[in-house]
């Protein structure tokens, strides 16, 4: 693989972010890749695991002559670290982001941004349960999608970026930003609130100890708290961020989960098995379109975990 | 491994049976297993792939002279199955099953039982999205919890069911049959419901196409639609069949939601994060017990999915 782009400065230094840069180290994406995290223990870790060519100590350092900046921070913070490297950002760089929501993340960090560079917004769908600065790994983007929403950015730069997370073992679509958000709330952000719900409700419950829930956890439970593990912060920014899409398809949700109980309620089996067997179908979907695998050894060995927002 | 039960019948050729009849095969703990299905079909696919050492044209036939009676048929179906094969159990003979709730399967067996046999109520919680005869495998409950709901049972033939299962590669507990409801409609009755619905939405939404939903699905929604493709007559089975453990907590559930998708309207971050802080903890633990693993390629390689009952 040939150097895409000379120079690549990371924002962030979290899961995405270091497996950004083993993949990159990997494929020869990048001759020199900057590093930048607002905690100093977060640089100080990255420094000791050789995580980017150099950390720097402000975000400024790391932008400075960057041909790419991905930004890597939770939603909540892209429009202040943008504003904060807006000034020290190199005539024709590309500007790009890992969220996981992007109407919002356009909407603070574009403002902040010179003519002279060129924002290319990005989400890739990848990531498992873990987070920090230790946690990645060169493989966590591929054959995952990539979704890049340029909008008005030139043909050629996005171009450019395709091929960058290409370079990353990415498959690589664009979208509509606000077309991605309510994709996502449904295939992630609603499922992931869901899932927090239930995980909470287990905590909660008096008459079953945690012990319990956590010993006889079944597959349901188990695949919920792997999803409910995911990291706080990030996931409060996704909900504060996409909450018109989320709230939604939440909504929707609520009402067809109370036909559902209403059909138990009123012993209807026959609703009951003509939901189910709808809901099969999609499944099968998703295997075929080879986003995940039927094998029946789930949670078996050493290869079973993770999850990606 | 020494033989537990010198003839075994399984009545009903699924998934858990056809995962038991390799078992007992591996671990050599049972001389000769015979097998029965409703469906002429089922005979034929087993009878061709070699499960079960006599395939029956009847319930009757396979029960006679068996040690151990195990019934792997729907909840629903549990009732009736009992009735039929009833007068032919040999005097000592223990029966069990498989099923996922307990309460009402023993409302449902035990008074068509005579008095000469031994009832020991067990629930394997494993399992895979697969369903069907051809599809079991020998190492499904390795490492698997099977709960035995004994009641007034004979303690010896509870200790020989015990063996038995451990044989397979479960780990063994006993609990009272409500308490057995409870728990799991904590961590797999509802949670299934919740998979169901979730994926259901997705399905029905005008304005995101199934394309995208299958193409773009993150791992929230995609460890959604694996549990959401289980066999809909177990399912519809277990939900009328501990209705009241499955609306309390699908009661409970409703209440955080609500208060979770407040929290979003109002923009209340703090509670967000607090709530997904909490959860966390409960995800630690679960890997701490061994019921799963944080290695960070889930849904990659050839190891990667399937799911429990």
């Amino acid at each position: 693989m040939s150097v895409i782009y000379q120079r690549v400065a990371l924002i962030g230094l979290g899961h995405i972010a270091s497996s950004m840069f083993w993949g990159m180290k990997a494929s020869g994406l990048a001759d020199e890749v900057t590093g930048y995290a607002r905690s100093a223990e977060t640089r100080e870790t990255a420094r000791e695991i050789g995580l980017c060519d150099r950390v720097c100590d402000s975000a400024a350092d790391a932008v400075e002559g960057a041909d790419l900046v991905v930004l890597c921070v939770p939603v909540g913070a892209m429009g202040a670290v943008a504003r904060d490297i807006a000034p020290h950002l190199k005539p024709g760089a590309t500007i790009s982001d890992v969220g996981s929501v992007k109407r919002a993340v356009i909407e603070a960090v574009e403002p902040h941004l010179p003519e002279s560079v060129h924002f290319v917004p990005a989400h890739p769908l990848a990531g498992t349960e873990q987070s920090g600065p230790a946690s990645g790994f060169a493989e966590l983007f591929h054959n995952r999608w990539c979704l890049l929403t340029p909008a008005r950015a030139d043909a050629t730069e996005v171009a450019k970026l395709r091929r960058f997370w290409k370079g990353l073992g990415s498959k690589v679509d664009e979208m509509d930003a606000d077309r991605h958000d309510l994709v996502l709330a449904v295939t992630s952000h609603a499922p992931h609130l869901i899932a927090y719900t239930m995980v909470g409700v287990a905590d909660d419950l008096q008459r079953v100890t945690e012990n319990e829930v956590i010993q006889f956890s079944a597959t349901g439970f188990r695949d919920f708290t792997r999803i409910a593990a995911s990291d706080p912060t990030m996931w409060r920014d996704v909900f504060l961020s996409n909450k018109d899409a989320t709230l939604e398809i939440l909504g929707r949700f609520t009402e067809e989960l109370f036909a559902l109980q209403r059909a138990i309620r009123q012993g209807d089996g026959d609703h009951l098995h003509d939901y189910f067997t709808r809901t099969r179908a999609i499944r099968r979907g998703i295997i075929e379109a080879g986003q995940d695998t039927d094998a029946p050894n789930f949670g078996r060995g050493a290869h079973s975990t993770g999850r990606a927002e």
